[in-house]
C-alpha cells in the first residue's frame, strides 16, 4: 500500500542518520537532531491556480531535496516514517 | 437519511480502531489515539473558484484517505461519528 | 416581518430541543447543549464574485442542514430565534 | 447639513429604544442594550471592485436594516447619533 | 512648501477645537478630544489597482470629512499639524 | 560602491538633524528624534503586479519624502545610515 | 554536489567576517554580529505568478546583496554555510 499526496503535496522519506556511534554507542532518538534531507517518494498532481488549471510540481521523485526542520506533517505508513510537505516548504534540491 | 457536504468538503468515516487489548481489556475512548485514517463516505459538489467556475473534488467515495489528526468537524448523523473535511485537509490518499 | 439576507447569507431556524425529560423535568436553557442542526429559511441572493458577477447560493429555503456550533449571528426578530449563517458556514445538507 | 458615506458604507440610524419603564422609571443609558435594528439614511456610490468596476449597494435609503452589535463606527452630527457601517456589516433587511 | 500625498493618500487639516472654556480657562491640549472632522487639503494622483490602472479619488480639496479617531498619520509641517490618512479612513463627506 | 534597491523599493537619507543645541551642547543620538523626512537616493526598478507587469515608481531620485517613523529597514553603506523604504512606506513628497 | 533553490529562492554565502581581532585574538561565533551581506551562489527559476507565468529573478548569481538578518533559513551543505532567501528578502544589490 503506497500513498499519493494531493495537489501541491509531496511525500518525502528522511534520510536515515547513523544510528550509532563509530564506537558503536547507540544514541537515543531524541538525542538527534533530526535530518533536513530527504529523498521524494511520492508527489502530487500539480498546483491548482486560482484560474482551475494545474501546474506540475518542479520536484521529481527521487530528488533528494533540503526542507525546514518544521514543515510539514510526519506520518506513518506501515512502518515507514515519511514526511508530506508543500512544495513550498522546498527549500532547495541537491543536484550533482 | 445521508449528508452532502457543501462546495469542497467531504465526509469521511474514521477507520475504526481495535476497542480490546489483546487480553480483552477494554480501552476508555480517551486513551485511544484517534486515527489519522478513513475512508470517504460523501463529496461535494467541487471547488469554487474566484471566476465562479467549480472543479471537482480530486478525491472520491469510497477512497481511503489521511488526514490531520485537528483538521475537519466532527458530526455525529444517525449515531454514526463523521468527519467533515475540506479537501484540502486531505494529506493524501492511500493506492493498492 | 420577515428579513431578507444579504448576499451569501441565510436564515436558519435552530431544530427545536426536547423541554422535557422523560420524567417531565424541565431543563433550563443553559443545561442544554444548542443543536447543530436547523432549516433554512430564508436566502440571500448568492455570493459576489470580485469580478462583480453572482451566483446563487447551493443551499435552499427548507433544506436542513448541518451547521458549526460556533457559527453565526442569533437574532430574535418577532420573537422567534434565528440563526444568520454565511453560506460557507453550512457544512453539510440532509438528503433523504 | 448631511454626510455622504463612501463607496459601500452606509449611514443608519439606530431605532429608538423606549427610554422609561412602564412605571415611568427612566432607565440609564448603559443599562439598556444598545439596538440591532436601524433605518439607512444614507448609502455610498457602491462597493468598488479589484477590477474598477463599482456595484451599487444593495440596500438602499429608508430599509431597516439588521446589524451585528458591534459593528460599524458611531458619529454624531448635528446632535444626532448615527452609525457608519459597510454594507457586508449589514446582516438582513427587514421586508413587510 | 507643501506637500503632495502618494496613490491613495490625502492630506486633512483637522478641524480647529476651541481652545476656551466659556469662563476662559484654557484646556490643556490632552483634556480634549481630538476632533474627528477635518478639511481635506490636498488628495493623492489615485488608488492603483492590480491590474495596474490608477482611480481617481472620490474625495476633493475642500471637502468636510469625517475620519476614525485613530486613523491615518499625524505630520508636522511648517509649524501646521495635519493628518495624512488613506482615502479608505475617510468614513463620509460632509454635505450642504 | 552604491546600491541598487530591488522592485519597489527605495533608498533614502535622512536630513540631517542639528547635532547641538544653541548653547552649544551636543544632545548624544538616543536624545533626538529621528527625523521623518529624507531625500530619496535610489529608486528600484518598479512594483510588479499579480499579472507580471511592471509599474515604476511615482517617487523620483532627489525627491524630498515624508515616511513613518518606524517604516523600512536601515543599513550603513560605506559609513552612511540609509534607509531602505517600500515605496507604501512614503507618505508624501515635498513640493515646492 | 550543489544545491538549486526552487522558484523565488535564492543561496547567498555570507560575507566572511573577520575572525580575528588586530591583536590576533580569536572572537568565539556569538560575539560577531552577523552580516547583512551576501553573494548570490545559486538562483531559483523564478516566481510564479497566480496565472502560472514564471518571472526570472532580477537577481543573478555573483550579484552581491543586502538582505535582513532575520531573513531566510541557514543550511549547512558540505560544510559551508548559506543563506536560502526569497528574493523579496534581498533589500538591495551591490553596484559599482
Amino acid at each position: 500500500m503506497k500513498i499519493r499526496p494531493l495537489a501541491d503535496r509531496l511525500v518525502v522519506k528522511r534520510t536515515q542518520e547513523e544510528e550509532k556511534t563509530k564506537g558503536g554507542i547507540i544514541i537515543p532518538d531524541t538525542a538527534k537532531e533530526k535530518p533536513l534531507e530527504g529523498v521524494v517518494v511520492a508527489v502530487g498532481s500539480g498546483k491548482a491556480l486560482k484560474n482551475g488549471k494545474v501546474v506540475a510540481l518542479d520536484v521529481k521523485e527521487g530528488d533528494k531535496v533540503l526542507f525546514g526542520k518544521y514543515s510539514g506533517t510526519e506520518v506513518k505508513v506501515e512502518g515507514e516514517e515519511l514526511v508530506l510537505l508543500r512544495e513550498e516548504d522546498v527549500l532547495a534540491v541537491f543536484t550533482k
